[in-house]
């Protein structure tokens, strides 16, 4: 990226948004503001950075002075995420990509504008990852996978080599996703589940249930 | 921390043990003596360091001037890690925290004496750990996750955001916990496991099982 | 190792064999062709490398003057990768073994020639790993377990302290295996899986089913 490193400005407060603070006060960035409707102050990560309240008022910083990070994370069923990164890019602001100094991605891999790689993740060679795509931490990217736009790769998830995922696919924490599988838009995959056939468009994968119980004596005495 | 680096003498010498002083090693701490009655030679690990057989054999260290490391490991049902802590504390000795030079710990989270981060683990903003819980090899605990004392998180197992466990909780191998699971007190995740509901004080959760058969020919020729 | 640095010859030139060689492109290994039947220009990782489509053409390398690099992956019921070890360990060519420099080893580990440490990986103190043996992107080999030849722990896997696989077994991507387990000959352990049980030769451990099904309205509006 030969762009100068500019100011950023976060949208949203909660959980997503705290770790990528954290990752770009970890770079020396430089955080203007946080915008969040909701309170911020119950995470310390936060501290001595500007709370504005609305998304209006992003428009004290000139679209060209400053890039924007999204901080709203993805859940299955919740399309904020998209919907921020539409309205913003509307009013000519552009959103920065993050990185997480302890990623581990290859040069051969390409990573379009907003893509967030969280820490502990890893990205192999020849990979493509689309725009406001999240590979959540220590999550991992096998060689050759081709991901849409706004993907969600939770928290430890695998896709193995050469997986191709569409837009707005949700692969749940601890996923595996084996070697050449499809998987269709909007797609979603739960935690846990282990992917061995393509998934089609308005499915999702389950993956079998854990079983709770009491414990026996032998187990816990 | 701002207490003076001391040299440290470890509690149990098994592979838990071989582990943290593998760990140690690298951080060229000082390693007075490992305590076992069982014989420690098949390990590397340990060679070189003195062989003491009986707990007793502590006395010959000052309170202040040493640290001890737990090196008991935790399983399921198994209380001699806490057995071990409150022993030693109880004659005026404290315990270190060890944290592998490969953990990923945010500065915005809190880690309580004699918490062990093992190699590739990852601890984000917001999370809080408990007295000597451990947080196993490539183990991960997302942002603003609240442990009790004594947990284990066992290797690559994952704990998603917001994240609560009660005290000697045990989190088995590769286990996923999605967000804002609440865990009781003694609770067991068995390995694998992908955790969707609240778990309750006494409760096990079990994954499904998986399931042993001979190879048929079209699959190994 | 105190062998000197000899350039490397590739044998493969697919998805395997690309991890490799941008691990050691990284390392600044000198690379001095891949040998493939097939086409390798897909993949930009082999930019500017000399493709040769023979294993005849190795014979324009002397065999003290150059270390061959295994990039034949292994899939259950693949035997090609051992075929490749064997056929060029007669002709008198040696393999070296890739450690990419983001995986995690005790030296208290030992390595046997050919092994293969992905990006991520992690292998513990008083482990042994068996010649041709891979250890794939952020698969977890923890303490004192005993790895055979010709093993291919898939990514993200984790065998917990000492686990025992005897030659060519398989563990596949995101499978967990407790502690203290053995693993026959040429088992296969499916994505997935969590294995609490010894798996004999000719056996596979396959995980329980994830289910497929249409996304309800209330998960996905």
């Amino acid at each position: 990226m030969s762009d100068p490193v500019l100011p950023v400005v976060i949208i949203g407060g909660g959980g997503h948004a705290s770790v990528l603070v954290d990752i770009l006060r970890q770079q020396n960035r430089d955080i203007l503001a946080v915008i969040s409707p909701d309170p911020i102050d119950s995470r310390s990560v936060f501290n001595g950075i500007l709370h504005l309240l609305s998304d209006d008022d992003i428009h004290q910083f000139e679209t060209n002075a400053v890039r924007l990070i999204n901080g709203i994370g993805m859940l299955p069923g919740n399309t904020i995420r998209k919907h921020v990164a539409n309205k913003f890019e509307a009013m000519g602001y552009r959103f920065d990509s993050v990185i997480a100094s302890s990623a581990i991605v290859s040069p051969f891999a390409q990573l379009a504008d907003g893509v967030q790689l969280f820490p502990g993740s890893i990205v192999q060679a020849g990979s493509q990852l689309g725009t406001h795509s999240i590979v959540n931490s220590a999550a991992l990217i096998e060689h050759d996978c081709v991901l849409g736009n706004f993907n969600h790769v939770a928290p430890r998830a695998t896709l193995c080599g050469q997986v191709e995922c569409h837009d707005s696919v949700f692969i749940g924490a601890g996923a595996t996703v084996i070697q050449s599988i499809s998987i269709g838009t909007g797609a979603i995959i739960g935690a846990g589940a282990a992917v061995t056939k393509d998934l089609s468009v308005g499915h999702i994968c389950l993956p079998a249930q854990s079983v709770q119980q009491s414990i026996e004596p032998k187990v816990m005495p």
